[in-house]
């Protein structure tokens, strides 16, 4: 008899076989993802993962880019959103939770000092991220914070940003 | 008589016009950007900043998605690597490097466990980010060395992910 593994449209069975695979191969634990960017012209960027389409970048005209496309800024708080996204869909299907909707809105805070060169010394990145999830589920209040406080702890984005992460960068001139 | 403000595609003149803004009001450094998440079906998930359009983001299929787009590893990675190459781009303008090319290649390593829930501890995200950054340009390779040292310093995003911010959250259950 075939049994159904769609729960919130995750494929539980791949993401069984992932667990399946992972524990009996720790190594396959690493995982190594990558991202490049092609500078265009002003602040206007690309960039592209595997064989995805790529992804269009600028600034708003008040920071001197031509607003055509997000900052990468507003990228990092989608990056982290989505995160948390996709960890609650995947941890409430695990714990048969089904959800009916969800949406997130993240928001940040950046002193611009820095980067335009008014201030010589700070932080030129986020201070604050806030992130408020609305779900809309057949589960209870306690069941959803539950589940909040497990994707949270869990979320790789929401880590990377709330963690210190070694950075290190090399420039060739070609 | 009109000054040409452009380099490298960049708007001097709205720079400088920023930075004297900026100078004369501190309160306008303070930033805020707000990225909205919409979970669509399983991994599948669009976000979007102010009127632009939106992005899609999804999982590869061995993580249990359908693969229609890049995961939020990848957009993280996309958003260091723009930040940088924005920075590039404005740092070379004010110094009066001309740019004949630029791109960068941002790689990352995430450990699984967590996320996958086969390790109980351990940092689910990002433990180190290597950025290469390729230039060619009229400038000698000291001037592009200093750049590059400049725009990693002030990167907003490169500073977010190697430093630790401060992130809040909150679940409202619909």
């Amino acid at each position: 008899m075939a049994v159904e593994l769609q729960v919130n449209g995750v494929d539980m069975g791949a993401v069984q076989n992932l667990v399946g695979a992972l524990k009996s191969d720790p190594e396959k634990l690493k995982s190594v993802w990558r991202s490049r960017v092609q500078w265009k012209q002003g602040f206007r960027n690309e960039f592209s993962s595997r064989e995805h389409a790529s992804i269009a970048v600028d600034e708003p005209t008040v920071l001197g880019g031509t607003d055509t496309a997000p900052n990468p800024a507003e990228l990092l708080l989608g990056a982290v959103g989505t995160c948390l996204s996709i960890g609650y869909t995947l941890n409430a299907a695990a714990r048969g939770i089904t959800l009916a909707a969800l949406d997130l809105e993240v928001e940040g805070d950046i002193d611009l000092g820095v980067f335009t060169g008014v201030a010589e010394e700070g932080n030129p990145g986020y201070s604050d991220i806030r992130v408020r999830a609305n779900i809309k589920s057949d589960a209870s209040p306690e069941a959803i914070q539950a589940l909040h406080e497990h994707v949270v702890r869990t979320s790789p984005i929401c880590s990377t940003v709330s963690r210190p992460v070694h950075v290190s960068t090399e420039v060739v001139a070609l």
